[in-house]
């Protein structure tokens, strides 16, 4: 059995989003056992159903609220309750669409960091022309030092290796020009590192470039990461709106984009970020994954698929050792 | 007259882009006079061209050249040839799509920062829903200090009021999360800044809500705005990739992709960096516009149409002296 905590009231879409997400999550996995952690007349549908646990709290961690005040002042909230269920061993994997910031400051604080880890990062799959590349670190972190970049460079690294079954994944390093080594001095540092290290570092890459494919790990602090990726879903949001728009302006415009509008299915099937579910928050002693905040039930679905997959091929031991490795190349710098 | 200087040989698909652009905007500009700098044998067709002044020289700065390098080395190349015109007064305006980091570098050796201006920024103007909005800096700088990040918006702003005409601009800093002050160091200091000026500064933006166009002037570091431009001209062209390639699969999906190419091509134009031409530098003494190193033609007449309204509304006046008026909030501070 997989046993997953899946908070019901994390997500802009919580909780029908969430019932959904589970019920057909339970559907597809049947080996799968969920924790649901929600308010009592949420889960009132869930009370007689097989391979569920029920666990009751009526506090919720709003979406903008303070990560560092919510773990003062609601200590019962549904994001920390199911990551205890995880510390005290009861389930193997946590999944939410809450606060983010919650989830990482309650990751850290409940769980814990691996050893030798100074600041876990978030690893989001993002499609491209060829396979989904991980961008890491997707927001867990502002204000990064160098050995952060480079220890989120081989934890995406062995993510990839471990539960996305890739071969040898290559890293570079987000940064303006493409020339080794050009960037802001955090780069020009986290450089130093992956060049004395043993992994895959291919340089840098250029944010142009990064949707072709060619690159399997891009690694970015926090702050950078986190609006790369905003910036790509409100740019694809708009560019679609900017096209409806014009179409609307001509009855063969019209015509032609319902004939095409298959293709354009396709195409957002392809882009969609719901189909790659949750990222997982890597460096914590836990397998924690955050899904986006406007997930739908299929997102919830996939981001459960995320969990199971990090259950079944535990990278966490590998993590931890390869990370304890990295202490060397730092005392030696 | 407008005296603009144009660098024949700046820009990938220079000079044959340079050479049209010059062409097109000698006939649509009848008070425009070109001051040409490039090769000898390049610029042979403009020898008995009315309003057109030509300055030879061998030496170019490569796209990729170190900036610093070809300051030492190359001191006859044609970005720095080019930017002596306007130091020495013969000419109003300059013009390359060259190495961007070599015309800034050129700028504020040869001509000088203005007064209090610590870092000249470019201000790229990017198509939204709405109007354009001015992103600062696009990549002149890495590293930036918070008052730095402060005198980008002030310059960002007085760019869009005295030269686009635009009322009371909206200045908002990039940074995640909407939440006054809420980012990395850089973005809380730069915050507290513009809390206590005058401008007309709304807090935060997300990168997911740039193209709404809500706000007039993003600020950030040089190092995220031109990551962030790069990110949006990539994601662009995937999208437009992917969904051409979809498209393919069927006939069907063809004759509507052809039955509302029209409605693509409009969308395609208004979404056109070459539309909105070059980017000024702010901050130094000149009017110096870097257009797009893959300017065509189209691009290199929009860019030259730029340097027009930087001679003809004359912001740099009105930038020195509110610089010199930041200097006594950062006294304060």
């Amino acid at each position: 059995m997989y046993r997953i905590v899946l908070d019901v009231m994390g997500g802009d879409l919580a909780p029908s989003s969430t019932l959904k997400g589970a019920k057909l999550a339970l559907q597809k996995f049947p080996q799968l056992h969920l924790y649901l952690v929600g308010k009592e007349s949420v889960l009132k549908d869930f009370k007689d159903e097989e391979r569920v646990s029920l666990y009751y709290t009526d506090e919720v961690v709003g979406m903008d609220e303070s990560p560092k005040d919510a773990l003062k002042k609601k200590k019962n909230a549904s994001i920390f309750k199911g990551l205890e269920l995880l510390k005290n061993g009861e389930a193997q994997a946590f999944v939410s669409a809450g606060n983010s910031g919650a989830i990482v400051a309650g990751a850290i604080f409940i769980l814990g960091r691996l050893e030798g880890v100074r600041r876990p990062a978030i690893a989001t799959l993002i499609p491209s022309l060829k396979q989904p590349f991980v961008l890491i670190d997707a927001g867990a972190n502002v204000d990064s030092k160098p050995f952060d970049l480079f220890q989120f460079g081989l934890m995406g690294s062995i993510f990839l290796e471990k539960v996305e079954k890739r071969k040898k994944p290559k890293i570079a390093l987000l940064s303006i020009g493409e020339e080794m080594g050009k960037g802001n001095i955090l780069v020009k540092k986290a450089h130093q590192f992956f060049i004395n290290s043993n992994l895959n570092y291919v340089g840098n890459i250029e944010s142009r470039d990064i949707f072709r494919g060619d690159v399997d790990v891009v690694v970015c602090d926090g702050f950078i990461g986190n609006i790369c990726l905003k910036l790509s879903e409100g740019l694809a949001e708009v560019i679609l709106e900017m096209l409806k728009s014009e179409v609307k302006n001509s009855f063969v415009y019209l015509l032609g984009m319902k004939l095409a509008e298959g293709a354009i299915k396709n195409f957002k099937k392809k882009a969609d970020w719901r189909e790659h579910g949750g990222a997982p928050l890597l460096g914590v002693k836990g397998n924690v994954i955050i899904a986006h905040g406007r997930s739908d039930a299929i997102a919830i679905e996939n981001a459960i698929k995320v969990a199971i997959n990090f259950i079944k091929f535990n990278p966490i031991e590998q993590l931890e050792k390869a990370i304890i490795e990295t202490l060397k190349i730092e005392e030696e710098s």
